[in-house]
């Protein structure tokens, strides 16, 4: 199984707290690691078929503090396709003139859709035709890019077909939203004023976010499992798709 | 105007060497810098709007000799478009299940294309809009991914009605073969067996390639202007589409 972290914030803001705390659970996951960070519609995604522990790439980003509203990151324990650049999380593809970006936890059986539209996998993971097939049909559904709550509806509807199929915890990203689904484990939280102190679970390392956030910022936090101690992580209830916006998680 | 590298090898090959001498004129090519590597169908794509001599991804990319059979890079110097991560080549799309990376040197004026299929520009430059349609016109000429040299006759023939716009240099890769388009200033080399000396001509570093290359290594590139002293570059003519595969240029 993999590990996913996204981030969605009404500020730019620079990942290295979470990411270091998120990398360092990479010793198991060890078949590459991916990282997305949009900057306006614009995304960059570092991949590695390395562990976010060893590689290079995942060094750089934990130094370079890009800051950025809207990251997806994903380490890969293979369960499904061979260790290989394009079986690693997370994807991107554009749709509507914007980016998206998916990565995903879980394995799904005898996932075979009909991908006869624009979106083809590049790599033979279940995640990469699941990401296609949910663009394809977001493209059947709406003639151009509607707004987060109509997004959230299709999204609603075509993820349970997909998950009846196993386990598809996935985040997905455009840059303006961050979306998440749970099958079995994901947790969000909330980071807003009054900031205070948190701990890393993963690494002896704290932080005060008063000292770093601004009193009007506001970020949330999607991971699988709860990287910090001293903050109230929420679990997603299994069936559960999540948008979240200006970080901020919108009603469901 | 921007500059351009392309490298195609039959064998994975180390960029690192060209990359240090390319990098050097991103002095003058302020706006941002991007790198491709393909490995196997995946590829990575490193893209930032600092200098290609002061960002720290260029300077990972220095150092982490990532070895790949396909690689194409592209230092930018706006002329159209602003300086922003989604305008910063190389751009990268799917079609037919494979990658294709694209980085274009020159202006195209008043090219606004119909763009009614499935790639839309994300950007405001001519040069993703060029890399659209490109993509948008192979689909329609071919039903699933042709052999190169079928690719390189629509190449052509797609590439002549936008260079009659303005100065359409241009790089495309898809990890199986580089294409290469000149209007104005494009030079191209291989390098094989017997391997000799070059210095670079923009940085005071000279490499003896016997010592780092087996007998059967070859390699071609191609950039906007001859990286090395003492080795035979040779121009393209204004016009000319070369297909290079296996570190080879094929016959026009």
């Amino acid at each position: 199984m993999c590990q996913l972290l996204g981030m969605n914030g009404n500020t730019p803001t620079d990942i290295v707290f979470s990411f270091t705390g998120f990398a360092t659970r990479a010793v198991e996951h060890k078949d590459g690691f991916g990282i997305a960070f949009f900057e306006g519609p614009g995304v960059r995604c570092f991949v590695d078929h390395h562990s976010a522990a060893a590689s290079p790439v995942a060094e750089m980003v934990r130094r370079y503090p890009i800051r950025s509203r809207h990251v997806i990151s994903h380490i890969r324990k293979a369960t499904q396709g061979r260790v290989a650049l394009e079986n690693t999380h997370p994807f991107v593809r554009e749709l509507w003139g914007r980016y998206w970006v998916f990565a995903h936890n879980g394995d799904l059986k005898d996932f075979r859709p009909k991908l006869h539209a624009a979106f083809r996998p590049v790599g033979d993971t279940d995640s990469e035709r699941a990401f296609c097939w949910l663009l394809q049909e977001l493209a059947k559904n709406h003639a151009s890019l509607p707004d987060v709550s109509a997004l959230t509806a299709t999204l609603r509807e075509l993820a349970a077909p997909i998950a009846a199929h196993g386990s598809f915890n996935f985040l997905l990203g455009n840059g303006e939203a961050l979306w998440a689904h749970c099958s079995t484990h994901l947790h969000w939280l909330v980071r807003e004023h009054p900031f205070r102190e948190a701990r890393l679970q993963d690494a002896d390392l704290t932080v005060n976010f008063a000292d770093h956030a601004a009193p009007g910022d506001r970020v949330a936090l999607v991971v699988t499992q709860p990287l910090t101690e001293g903050e109230a992580w929420q679990a997603f209830v299994p069936g559960e798709l999540r948008a979240f916006q200006g970080g901020q998680a919108l009603a469901v």
